[in-house]
């Protein structure tokens, strides 16, 4: 494990009573670093070995028995889904950055709510199944029903995204940030179809665009398809 | 699809402008309406029959082309995730029960909500998993790794409700309305062992104490049950 520099330019609010500790290749993790960038708030942050086995190391298991990353600790508080975490931190340390990406009126906040609901729900539980065999237990492909799988999670995307730029308006949301850290991800094990998908494909290509997903996404996704063609043997063209 | 009669008292908020469209036996409906309950808001209820396909109507469609129930319609806002759902409802229709089910500060928020993600990311999902292929795919049992999954889940839920008499304190909150839903149900498919899993048993009793679990879940808990054995033959005690 070992201290990161912080991504940030350092112009942010700095919360050095704050940790985050993460592994850049989860995507949950850049889910939450993505948050912190675009609320523009630097804090500590520790980078755990998930191949050393790191995160199950006993001081780990104190704070999050369940043995998954991202935890963020703040003072008493301790909190391990990267959800709770981003919202979290985006009503605690309240900015006009803050409010523009989680609004506090109830229908445009629900609206937000439902697609991370939907990340959780839907999308990140087929990463799980098509990826954590790959990384942690010597398959070496996607299983073509876990495919369909995703191809469904796609067809679903792309008809919550008619008639939205982002989710909750023309500028992105805390629901974008928390679903592109996913999408993009599974957008390497099984590509999105541009023709079959425009509105994911666009939406994708429009999130890849913003500053917090160059300084806090890009690095970790090169890092997974990367070590996913170590392990398949296929490399992809994917950032 | 019928409209039903009100289950609360009468006596709470009435929003007549609001519609949940539901089915008793799913857990995510019967979690909309604990909720309501709890916050003592009665709005208008529609059976819809999903053996006989309802919820794939051309007009159920329209308002949620994810085909999944239930589903919310206040004015001009449609939403169909339950967890979205409530605390919407706990938030745009404020009251001193809403403020004691879904507090303000950021911290408390943040842990209920992780339980809610918690629900949504592990429990649902292995809900669906073991209860879909019975229900929809002529399947006769819950099939020995699901099980296991399972298990695992109330391992999880063991860890977290340590020190805990409720998710949120010593009064249940959303986070815990939610949970219960799933959790109730999960027991009907594998039942929960109360010498290896002591916290989660004691937390389901003392939620199936609550008001709300009688008006709102008891009813679609046992038509789950009694669905579940006439299709696996094996009929459960539990309720």
């Amino acid at each position: 494990m070992g201290l990161s520099a912080s991504r940030a330019s350092g112009v942010g609010n700095n919360l050095k009573h704050c940790t985050l500790w993460k592994a850049d290749r989860s995507p949950a993790c850049r889910a939450v670093m993505m948050a912190l960038d675009a609320l523009d708030l630097n804090i500590n942050e520790v980078d755990v070995n998930m191949d050393k086995g790191e995160h199950r190391s006993p001081e780990m298991i104190v704070m999050n028995p369940l043995q998954t990353l991202p935890i963020l600790k703040d003072r008493n508080l301790i909190l391990n889904d990267s959800n709770a975490i981003a919202t979290y931190m985006a009503t605690r340390y309240w900015s006009p950055h803050a409010s523009k990406l989680l609004p506090s009126d109830p229908g445009a906040r629900a609206m937000i709510d439902q697609f991370m609901f939907f990340n959780s729900n839907v999308l990140y539980p087929r990463y799980k199944e098509a990826a954590h065999p790959i990384l942690y237990k010597n398959c070496r492909y996607v299983p073509p029903n876990t495919m369909c799988d995703i191809q469904c999670a796609y067809a679903d995307l792309e008809k919550m995204l008619q008639g939205r730029m982002f989710i909750g308006g023309s500028s992105p949301s805390m629901g974008d940030i928390m679903l592109i850290a996913t999408v993009s991800t599974l957008n390497i094990l099984v590509p999105i179809d541009q023709i079959e998908f425009p509105r994911v494909s666009s939406w994708v290509h429009r999130m890849s665009e913003e500053m917090f997903y160059t300084t806090a996404n890009k690095k970790g996704l090169c890092e997974f398809a990367r070590r996913l063609g170590e392990l398949t043997g296929v490399q992809s063209t994917k950032d």
